[in-house]
């Protein structure tokens, strides 16, 4: 992997972003190199079922569909190699990747599509019920859980929002913060607190999630030690997002979260680097906004490799 | 149509972007009517093959891809109205859509993807042969013309610089320009002509398109008045590109070519007033960076709608 050629493109992060990027780079015949530390795919691999791709009336299995952005772009010729990034210099006019196995790789564009991860509660049978119940996303999920009795885990803005934002489905939901006040903003809190189909259960932690093949149950532990089961069928954990943003160098600008800043075209604050999907700062964290964000950026990217070439 | 009721949403537009906008409103069961004034589905509706839109590796017909997308988006209760827009009245809280047959429609919230159109040269033969041949778009079909001779018409920014782009794939490419000097940037200019697979053909117009099941000559008029036949085996016809917004209130801000301006989550100047899709200034004219587009709409839209609540 490392040697003195210089690619065209490098792309880091091999979810539908990327993948995006890569199909419309490749096909413009732009010699672009995909990393991925894992299984093209990103997020959607350990996705159950995507009801809101376009393109697929009854929905498709979020391995499935990663199947098919992998292969439509290593049919126009997309190279993927999988090594584990471990440093990013981008400031100059050739960028260069690092590797964790000491290797590296050179780029005239690079394009970051590292995402972001949900945070988790690290409570026993979370992993084994992601995507039977347990989610992390409203807006994927929510239609999912028509008339049924589900919890919201979390305090702050985005929780309170998709409890309410969840009543348009579900029978109930009871939204489980372990302290006694919301982060919130009032306004927000207000409108949860007034909904009649929404309850509260305070200083109180989820340890532990239950169900044969779905969920069934929280175990819950209450401030003052103790401890219960109660029925749900579903659980949303609403408890922030991280950005993969470790290995991003610290002159690009990123948001006080570690989202990258970029305009509308998807360039960074640093030339020749784009950025795209859910590591984007305003990202909606939608798998069709990734692969348009995606589409956008082959088309800078096009541009930029342009740009080089007048100036020689 | 004419009634006393409100709706959350109107979308004026039933393209891809249209439809996804739809699709996320209608699954967050946000009341909306989607307006259009010929069959659901746009410009891909007369695309032959799209080969770059994610998720379907072999590509699929844009007949395909359209009916695949209404059928999704009605899954989830999509209203769908099949009426010509006369008027729009987006300044107030409730927006006004008014049709050509005297009725309207109201709203709290307006998409605008009405789409732009690429300028035809209204030669015999080009639109018979659009998709066999005939194509307005070099990133969408350049690939699908390998190895093959072929023509540019146009004389600006984008012919040249489409053309320069398609010389990595067709083998010849033979810019046509009805003047003798082009509108494009010198820059632009000197790169294509010091391209050796770029041939230039000036003070010429195509006065027709000929081929059987595809292109296999263009019929050229020079300015003397002398007719000829030249093989070739495709055209792109880059002569500029025209937005859908006749029906459009001169309170939203457009640029000086009639697209709509917005922010990176499509909001327009006009409060409760998105636009996505190739209306907007800065769209990169692709069918998934549209859907994307509609997505964040569709989010945007859930906040707005939010904030009016908010303020009762």
């Amino acid at each position: 992997m490392t040697n003195d050629s210089i690619h065209d493109l490098i792309i880091v992060g091999g979810g539908p972003g990327g993948l995006t990027a890569g199909l419309y780079a490749s096909r413009a015949r732009i010699d672009t190199v995909l990393v991925e530390k894992g299984a093209a795919g990103g997020q959607i691999l350990v996705t159950d079922w995507i009801d809101n791709y376009p393109g697929f009336p009854e929905g498709i299995s979020g391995f499935d569909l990663a199947e098919k952005m992998v292969a439509q772009a290593q049919r126009f010729g997309l190279a993927i190699t999988v090594k584990t990034v471990s440093g990013m210099d981008l400031a100059g006019e050739v960028k260069t990747i690092s590797f964790d196995d000491g290797q590296s790789v050179r780029g005239r564009a690079v394009i970051i599509a590292t995402g972001a991860r949900p945070n988790r509660l690290r409570a026993p049978g979370e992993a084994e019920l992601t995507g039977k119940g347990v989610s992390y996303c409203a807006t994927c999920d929510g239609p999912f859980f028509r008339d049924m009795d589900i919890a919201v885990v979390g305090g702050g803005d985005t929780a309170l929002q998709e409890a309410v934002y969840l009543t348009k489905f579900a029978r109930t939901v009871t939204v489980i913060h372990r302290r006694n006040e919301f982060r919130a903003a009032p306004i927000i809190q207000e409108e949860a607190k007034a909904h009649g189909q929404i309850r509260f259960l305070l200083n109180a932690e989820v340890i532990g999630i239950e169900g044969e093949k779905e969920v069934q149950a929280l175990r819950i532990r209450h401030q003052d030690g103790r401890e219960e089961t109660r029925p749900f069928q579903g659980v949303f954990i609403l408890i922030g997002i991280t950005p993969n943003s470790e290995m991003l160098p610290l002159d690009l600008l990123q948001n006080q979260h570690g989202f990258i800043v970029t305009d509308c075209m998807m360039q960074t604050s640093l030339s020749g680097v784009m950025a795209i999907g859910d590591i984007r700062h305003g990202s909606v964290r939608q798998v069709v906004a990734a692969a348009g964000d995606g589409a956008v950026a082959g088309k800078t990217v096009e541009q930029y490799l342009d740009s080089l070439h007048h100036k020689k």
